[in-house]
């Protein structure tokens, strides 16, 4: 059951594997979208049946208890560059992980945090990147119920992405002509005919009625924008 | 402790108030952004602990047990038209939650789901908009585990944005004349310089080396652009 | 341990298969009443231990997990047309479970509900059939620890039957003399002798004293009339 | 708090007092039932939210430890002569107040019994009547389950009552003409007009398509004539 | 494992054999007791551990749960004339058990009992005789330690035998001549020199100063006598 | 709440007082049997509810953790030449308080075991008495299942009293004729007429056939004589 | 109940005060020896019944709940220069309260680690003195075990202080004569007369037979010395 | 599994061998630096994972439950003349060992005791030496965090031994010439190169500023001079 990938195999392919450690909802959903895009995952969990459940969806899926190293070094852990700790809830299982991987030099160790206190110590610890999934999604779904946006997404302070329909001033004109970004601070990125795919918009795109477009821009001016009519 | 927020004065305001029920990560995080942009929100959680460390922040705090009728009439839960259940990991509380709020009639009612199951059920209730923040940051952070990328967000199947540094062969001219979306088929939608906010880009935008741009594209396009130098 | 009921072969027999999920006291007495009745029954349930004490009694019984759809697909349940979740306390697993059925398209779902609010979920759900044992039978005992009835049973509002015995002035001549409609605004429906079984009443039946009756009538009616001496 | 009913008024009335211990959902009901036909009930649960809940809907309703003879005798249970043991799931709170009961002389006790073992125990205690709502409750709904009838109870072993839709061949002619006894082997009891109550039959009665009937006969021919269309 | 001794046998030795249900220490010390007189005992308990320890030291020793009918049966309990129902602390199965025992029509039926409510419980399902081994035991050492008893048992209300030192002036000369009964109120039943057994006592008997004697008579008489020096 | 007695008083009366500790069912029943022969009594135990259930049947009853110095200090446990450890089943909390109880040098400490170990560590420590009550009542209780006698107690090896009814051949004439010491090898200690109490046997002693009477002797001599009719 | 003590003062006595958190038996050994030796100590636990116990012996005892920043800044915590995390058995709260004082900057943060996992642990998020009172104690008794030495202390690898009685060779001349350091490769470090205090030893020093003395050399030399007779 | 060392064979050996009972820390170092000085070791846990992982570091591992005498009889427990009793947190478990050793007539039987009651408890059973891990090195570690010492030991009262580092008056001339004793009233006993090893101190020994020292003398003395710059 122990894996030892030859470190020469992950460097010479584009994308080297990944061992995601914790299969609950996030780090399933991580390791099969990982997966889905070609990259090979060592998937562990200590639950035999949420093990089973995966076998055959990822690379490897092995039960072990990621608290100890020596099931980790069984493994191959410790020769991994990317890991992902993805513990649910077990606080002190996530930060005894977190632990052994960085005292292995893994280079890029990816945690999920279920508070700040947990964030603060996996910071101190040395994990590389750190993960709110509950608060980043309650910050995002907070512009969804609060709008008519259907979807928003907001890159950095005070620059967002929101996906609505168009107010009645642009449609029917090309986009060059329709004054958005003087009138409304937004710059349009993409539309979608109705069952078809998005594409970006050009000056010469001509936004229809029953189109829904991605615009970018401040929050507030791409917020207040999704409200016109 | 019983509020009963006039309909008429939540009618002529911009937006309405919104009722959350449960104040744990995710439903914490969503009330708060809701308050910072404005928005009127009665906070609801059986904790007291966690009502009290909230109390001030939101407009409205209350310990109550949400799965009892009586309990949200009291505090006039009925006459919302948002209402969010952002119930944490109690599976039975949540559907007994949405089960009511269905049956006052609210309109849009918002709901977290932490398993497949769970979010059948919820549709079937009559729930209008079914939320899964584990899964869905998952996926999100499978992107930027595997590549380069600084953030990646998916707006529909197979059209992302993707935050990430320039390639050597975009810097340093006019977009207009760096043909990145023959070339790569994807579009820069905004530039960020270094210790500046995002601003979105124009034909005369010139990428300097330093950068870091907002691209969107088809998916893989947005990902196979990020890995270039 | 799969079990494919062929549809034709149930649609051919003169009544249909019934599953029974849950196999506690009023799933077992159901169960067994189908099979005596010979209908062909596939019980489930997750203890093993009760599975095995009905093992022979029924003409399947399962030890599977009901809120997991590939342990019901696997045992055929979404060919049924009818179905009972008997699941005695388990709010959660009960609801778990209706989900599934109503997602299989099962035509006939009963459910049996511990709550108000139980009830409430299983009909937004989408069951057919709500049962309420305990509050039933807890109302229909009421009445038979205040009067005299030996037996009681009220089909719908205001309209009851009761098993009594005769009070002197209906003994001794046919019933068509007795003027029990008018006088008592009853219908005597009918007759048991010592000993024997009953057969229903004509005018022309002779009520004896040691005889047990069943009347009809509004229930104050009913009631008052298994008062007389 | 301590009650102490009269013995003379009791006795004077036309029904006598009935206490009520454990109020779940048997003896809610059960005891709810009494007080809307005009009965006095004592209820009596060890639970301070239960009995909250019902304080106002029954006569009296105390919360004590039903299994102490001193919380008995204070609230006068020695003095009724109807109780029930209503005690949901703890077999030995329910022998135990079963037993005090029986000690007491009290001359009618109904006990609620959730096993045979329980039911044979209650007996063997003295307890005069016992009840198995689910297992009767599942009894009955098989019936149901079974066949097209919307309503059925067994009087006794082989004589039964069900509320159905008439078949083709009775409608329109007065039930003398329809020759239902000889042909089909039951009488009708009852005829219901929609959105109408239930009225005895008589043999002028004319049943009309769109009318429910109650039948009663032999068990296996109320269920054929249940089936006929 | 099933044992069906046959009856004829057991009627033709002196004396029957004896199941015991329950080998805890009340239990066990009494099997062992009854096997030490060449008694056959068939212990029952629902634990592995204990029967294996007491494998060998019984003639039969069972593991079962006795409160199951179908347990019982197979193990030929309904055929025994004698039973002990030793169960330590579940009051629950003491009680289920000793039902089955009366229902059996066993003869002798012992119980052990650990309240009041316990004991009239057992009386009032039909056990003929029942043990309270830590109030009698209780009640018991109060005189060892009160007083300067050896030993001290009541057969009676108000009769009791002592184990004691005998006092100076009963010393030297026979119990004829030392008026024991008239000036003490108890009779001298038994002596024992240093280092022998017990002998009863006759007229002649002369006591020494470093005998041991059990005395009989009323419980003060006696306890008075053993306070002498 | 402190008690000091004082220890004088204590000493110029005919018995001491007793502290007993662990107000079970051993423990109760010890301390109401010295009460009773006015014996002043401290109870102590752990349980509001036992304490107050004692309070006016003891001397003193008084809620303590035993297990604790302090708390035995401050009532004064350390001043009393006599005390009881009761406790019922939990061995740390009997070890606890036996170790302070001798470690304060009080004289005579008797405690209850409920095992052998038990047992071997209260010597150990010094306990001066160690009871078993579950055992020796066990051990009596043997010799009623076993024959025919009423009552029984062994008061040294095979030195035995036995309650029971008289044989024929000793009834009817005076006991000094009816050679039952050399015949039977035990000899009547006393006799009971029918509602009367027990009276010590004389020569003179006609024992009549519907007594009851206390033999004493070897064990299996009072036991054969148990045995004759 | 905050406490902030002023940084200059701490800064002029001639040691800091010292916040010692978790008062189970390491804590409070630890806590009450610096309160010995005049250092001003601020205890905190989470159990009020241990801070109470403790209170009066300490400078300061709070009960707060350490892994709360809150709590420790109301105290004044982050004002200290010495700190010890002295938590029992919750690795959780262990780390949770390190990473605190860490994230405050303290300079001395000691901290008790329950295995090597936990110490690598505590290391990692920057504690600056880990100790591990099992292991080490368990190290230091095993030389006691093995041998005739009196107390053992290893200072470095292979570098032991044992205290033991004297071999014969060395006793009655001076050290300087006895050739200890040649002979034994040990040196004598202090003797003790019979009921008198350690003083350290010159080569003057003459050491008699029954005197104990504390030796000083490499691990293996100073156990064997410590066998000589 | 069982082991029957022979007698002769360790009574032969310099050292005798040693059975540890529980493995927890600090047994497991106590045994391991036993082993690690040659002596062989019986170590015993009751769980059957730490006794694996010791397997093959101990000379024997054994899984067995101490507290029952035949389990540790097979295992030749009771044929040790040394034994520690090193059970973590388990009072009972402790107890009962420590009981079973003393009885076995083991001559040096060594325990861990977790509270001043359990050491009493252990002394009055009749253990040889009692260890207080946590207590003795929380007093240990006071003086390491209030001072500047780099490690201190407590031999007995008032005479310490103190690692530190020399102030600068004692650098750099022969310690005869240093007057140490005289003015700091202690005397040094070791001194340590960096990167070398302790070496006892003679007069001639010229101590060097970046050396480390051990110092002994009255604690009070030894704690000023490590104070000294």
């Amino acid at each position: 059951m122990a894996r030892k990938p030859s470190p020469r195999k992950r460097r010479t392919g584009p994308r080297g594997s990944v061992v995601v450690i914790g299969l609950g909802r996030f780090g399933r959903a991580l390791a099969l979208e990982l997966v889905d895009e070609d990259t090979e995952v060592l998937g562990i969990d200590e639950s035999a049946e949420v093990v089973q459940a995966l076998s055959g969806h990822l690379t490897h899926a092995v039960r072990a208890d990621s608290t100890k190293e020596d099931a980790l070094r069984q493994l191959g852990v410790h020769e991994f560059d990317r890991a992902v700790v993805a513990i649910g809830t077990d606080l002190e299982a996530s930060i005894l992980t977190a632990s052994l991987l960085i005292s292995f030099g893994i280079e890029n160790v990816w945690a999920k945090a279920i508070s700040e206190a947990h964030g603060r110590i996996l910071t101190q610890l040395g994990v590389h990147h750190v993960v709110y999934p509950e608060h980043d999604m309650g910050q995002r779904v907070a512009h969804l119920v609060r709008g008519r946006m259907l979807d928003y997404i907001e890159f950095e302070d005070d620059f967002a992405l929101v996906k609505t329909t168009p107010p009645a001033d642009i449609v029917g004109l090309p986009l060059a002509n329709s004054a958005v970004r003087t009138r409304h601070g937004v710059t349009v990125v993409a539309v979608k005919r109705p069952s078809e795919g998005f594409t970006y918009a050009t000056p010469e795109t001509v936004v229809e009625a029953d189109d829904t477009i991605i615009v970018a821009g401040r929050t507030r001016a791409a917020e207040r924008f999704s409200e016109l009519q």
